[in-house]
Parts: structure tokens; sequence; C-alpha cells
């Protein structure tokens, strides 16, 4: 085991044989004798690279040949902006769900371009669960989600995202935090974009799925840069992307393929994790999950104790133990674990540990 | 010396001693036990570096506190939007000096978002010189050049520079290819962006020199990853930044002042490395140099073989030396050696004697 055990929002743990491959890899890659970060974006090794990310990143979501997978810059807050403008114009209606603040943050986005937003579900003000009853607001260009809402805790389950209406708007799904964490549907949704720091990589890449029929959607005049239609037509390559960032896709598919055995496999082990923390809370009386149990993230276990201060104490004696990133959101307090793919069950067990020997001091 | 001598045009080569920092780091960043691409954008050791990266940029170009120094995202190529979209509106007037690809794909997209672009000089169709006529237009938002021109070979010289008129539109400049390469007064423009995969780091963050007043002509509503105003007030930590691109830039200003001594060390290096070629270019009878004695690039000489099969055999011969990166751009063609920051002079001497062989047995 790692000295640090490593439960950050984001960015957040990489797998340790995926740092050694890269460690081992710096100087050579593939037998060019450069570092991956000295290749012409147009030359073979650099192309191949990302046609294998895309590739990888398509098979391993189950998309068929209807979808194009792109390798884009400036994270889900620019994906925000680049939605209302590519699918919508000014003054049209497009519909949220307001599950959390970076639903909120989406919805904000459209609202400042002009956009006529609908809020279709919302659990305001205190986001403890998936929104249930939903409006239906059939002339909407688009519906947007985010599946899992990192700061409340809360996610979409396969359950949810399977029972969401076919031939309403086409739907489009901030995944940023649980794309690639579990087996889910995602030929349910037009538009899937997720940064990849949480559970694949790390920052400086963003990963979009785009069904194909909806490019013909685009509005001209888009800039370039902004215009999905850019990134399709250049295979994720018109202008020099992310090549270090798309590297390390590259090696955590490796990885999710190879050493966890796929997304069932990742599931499983990804579940188990969140159980682990998740019945320790229930049990006790000292720690608290103010999520409701259907809407419960398995990415971000958020829980708090009896007083802010026992969370402030909580969050030194854990970092002190070398178990670090327990701290709430900023906007948010409280406390939180967050349990992505590369975070491993021995790492769990001893976040468990030390929980339980802090209610044993402080209960 | 490393066994691939590396002239690509970006990305490019970096120093052996940067790569294998990078290595000894990868599993502790700065203590921490952690890789520097796991930790939250919000914990200290990352704050620091984008601090320390910021801010050693803007002390090596010599800038004071009315400028703002960024760390973004989406390459250069989102910087052709990001300026007409924030400095001016659709129909209003935008100047642009034409000198090369790169300069016209700035001005396109500026067209595309429905500026009135003019073009105030240029040295279309060969552009094998830096215009020497300018048009005044008092009337433009702004002026827009590109100091060094990858494509074709020509660089805005010092001279050039100092002699760019002040009082008129605010000067904005793509130094994507030379900044850092040299000493120039930076204090001419009111915007300087960069990438920064050519001359101090990788691919994945983009540099942005921003003079303050200038926030001010910023309208609304901008999408919000799009606004300078969001990367100013966010010091460059709006949403999760390109850590591990911001980290190479570090470790390259690290270099770059530590081990090279200095920006003016660095011209000094990179002269000597622009002379060794071109001198011989212009001493032979083989090699020959298209652009204008006065405009050409200290960092990509271009040049030409009698014929194109010759190049041809020169690009692949030269392969099979070690020495990679000759080709001439896709839309180009001819030879071209990228000489920037990290390339040796040791390792142009190997170049020189490559290109004196060739001679020697195909001259």
């Amino acid at each position: 085991m790692r000295p640090i055990r490593n439960f950050y929002a984001g960015p957040c743990a990489l797998p340790l044989s995926v740092l050694r491959r890269i460690q081992d890899e710096m100087l050579d890659f593939r037998g060019t004798g450069m570092s991956v970060m000295e290749i012409s974006h147009r030359a073979a090794p650099v192309v191949d690279l990302i046609e294998e990310t895309t590739g990888g990143l398509k098979r391993l979501m189950g998309l068929g040949d209807e979808y194009e997978v792109l390798l884009l810059q400036g994270g889900s807050s620019l994906q925000f902006a680049m939605m209302p403008m590519n699918f919508s114009g000014p003054g049209e209606i497009v519909a949220y769900v307001d599950s959390g603040l970076w639903a909120k943050k989406a919805m904000e986005e459209a609202r400042l371009l002009g956009r006529d937003v609908r809020v279709v579900a919302s659990s305001a003000p205190d986001h403890r669960r998936i929104p249930a009853d939903w409006e239906t607001v059939s002339d909407a260009r688009y519906l947007h989600l985010c599946t899992n809402n990192t700061i409340v805790g809360t996610q979409f389950s396969s359950a949810m995202i399977d029972a969401l209406p076919r031939g309403g708007p086409v739907i489009m799904a901030d995944m940023s935090s649980d794309l690639l964490s579990r087996r889910i549907d995602h030929g349910k949704f037009g538009l899937i974009y997720a940064h990849t720091q949480k559970s694949f990589g790390a920052a400086g890449v963003t990963i979009v799925a785009l069904r194909r029929d909806l490019l013909d959607r685009i509005r001209d005049p888009m800039a370039a840069m902004l215009d999905y239609r850019t990134h399709v037509k250049a295979r994720s390559n018109y202008n020099t992307p992310p090549v270090f960032a798309i590297y390390v896709v590259r090696l955590m598919l490796d990885w999710l393929e190879g050493e966890i055995g796929g997304i069932e496999a990742m599931e499983r082990i990804n579940r188990a994790k969140a159980a682990r923390i998740y019945d320790l809370i229930d049990g006790s009386n000292f720690y608290h999950a103010p999520v409701e149990a259907g809407s419960r993230s398995m990415m971000n276990a958020v829980f708090y104790l009896p007083n802010p201060d026992l969370e402030k104490r909580f969050v030194a004696e854990a970092e002190q133990a070398g178990i670090v990133g327990l701290g709430g959101h900023r906007k948010w307090g409280g406390c939180r674990a967050s349990l992505y793919n590369a975070v491993t069950l021995a790492e769990v067990e001893d976040l468990a540990g030390f929980m339980g020997e802090f209610v044993a001091a402080n209960g």
C-alpha cells in the first residue's frame, strides 16, 4: 500500500502501476527514443495514441458507430457553454435538472448565454436526493443532467438512467465524476461529457461522446474551437491536443481492462468500497450521511460528524495518519470521502479503520 | 547527447534534465507522497505551483503589476476566438497583420465571428518576409500580429518589435513559437498569448499575459470560461486547471533561469544555433533558404533542397541517423529545422554535420 491514502474529490488518486509506467516510459515512448511530450502531434505515434484512446473509450462505453468520441480541452466548464452554443440559439428553450451545485452551474451558463432555461426537476435547496418528479418540456432543444453530484454526494442510479424517457428532447449529461465507474446504458444520451481527472486520468483533457446525427443541428457561425464539427472532422487533432493528458487516459484504459478486468469488475469493486463506508456510517450514532438512501453516490460519500469542530479535528487527524482529502467542499462543509476508480478496497478499509478509531476516541 | 536529435516544430524537444526530474518526482511531489497529478487543485501544493508559474513567467517577461499572467486551455486556436469575442463586437473593426498561415487563421476566426477584419500589412501569398508597409487603422479595437511564423519561418526581429507604433490600437500578439526565446519589450503589447509546447513546456496549457486596464473593455454577456475576467478573478484556478502541464512549465522556468542562466543567455544560445544552420545554407549551392535575411526566424529554419525527391530522401536518411522532425509543414513543403529553447547547440552541430554529409553524397 502507498504511504498516502488519497480521498481527494479530484484531481485524485491514480493507480501506482500507471504512475510507474509513466516513469518508465518518460524518456522513451514506444521505442521512439523520445518522451511522449516531445513528439509532433502529426507524427504516427501520437496520431495512433489518439485513435487508440477514442476507440478504447467508445468500446468501454459500449457505444456504436453512430457515436463520435472526442478529446477536447477546457474541462466540463467549457462544455457548460459549448452545449447551449452548439445546440440552441438565444431565446430558445433548454431543459435542466437541478440536482446540485455543478448541475446549477451548467444551467447558469445557458442562462448567461440568453437561453430560456426550464428547470424540469429540482432537489434544491438541500439537494439531498436525485429529484423524482419531472416536468415534461417537449419543445426543449435538449435536456441536461449531471449523473453524479460530487459536492452533495448524490448519483443517478443505473435504474434511474434506464428509466429516463425516450422520445423527448435529446438527453445530454455531465458524467465528469462517474464515467467508466460502472456499467450503464450510454445509448440513452445524445451527448456525454466528462473531464478525466476523477476516475480515468489526470486533469487536462475532456471526453465528449456525441451521437453523429446531432452534428446537423449545429448552427453557423460557431468559433472553430467551440464547434463540435471541427473536432469530429479533425479526429481530435485540429490543433495540438493535450498529448500527455491523453496518454494518461490511454494508460488508465489499459489498467481498467487489463488489471481490473473491465467495467463490470470495476463496478463490483466500487460498490464494495461505497458499501463499506455507508454501512459504517449508518451503523454509527456518530457519523451521519445526509443523502437519501436511493440517491447516494458510489463515488463521493458525504457525511457529517456531530459538530464542525469535530469535523475539523477528524480531517486534521486523518491527514496526520496519511489519509488525505476528507474535507467537504468549500461551499458545502462536512466531510467527504471520494472513492473513484483508483482508490483501492484496502485503502477504504484503512479509512474505515480510522473512522472507527476516531469514534472510539471522540464518540 | 540523447540518441535522438529532435527538430520537430512542436510538440518538440524538452531538456533531458527536466524529463529526469519529472521521472524522479512522479511518485512524490514536494514531499506530499503523491504525484502532482493526484493532488486537489484547491490544496496548497497546487495553488502554490500555479502562483509560482504565473509569477515566474511575469518575471521572465519583465512585466510589471499592470499585467496579469493567466494559465488557460485550448491552445492559441482558442485565443484566436477569445480575443475578438472579449475585445470587440460583431461588425466592429479589428486589424490584423497577415504574415503567414497562423496569422491568417487568427484573422479568419475574427471574420467568422462577424468582425470587420482589416489587413493592415501583408506578405501574402509567399510570406517570405515580415511585411514592412503598414496601413494605419486608428479606429480598430486592436491590432493583431504573430511574432514568429513557424510554417514559413519568419519572425519579427527585436528591432521590428521596438519599432511598433505606440498610441494606436492596442497590440495583441501570438507568441506561441517564440515566447521566452529572446529578450524583447513585452510592454509593447496589451495581450500576449502562447501555447507552451514549443519552448517552455508540453502541450496542454496556454499562457496569456494581459494588461489589466483592458479588462474594462470586455462586454457582457461572455461565457464564463471564455471571459478573461473569470480567470483573472480566480487566479487561473476557476475550474480544474491542467496541473501537469503547468508543472512542466514550472520546471522549464527553473531550467531556463537555473541551468541556462536566464533569457539573455538563452537568446545567445538560440542566435548561435540559428546562425550555424543559416550560415551553412547560405554557404551552400545545395540548400536554399527562401526567407529574406532580415525576416528569418531564429526558431524555425525553413529550407529547400534542389528538388522534392531529394527532400524526401534527406528527411528519411536523417531519421535513420536519429535526427527527426525535418519535414516541412504539410501545407508548405520543403524542409524545416525547429530550433526551440531545448534544442542544444551540440544537437545543431550534429544536424549541420549531417547536412554537410548529405551534400557530399548528393550535391
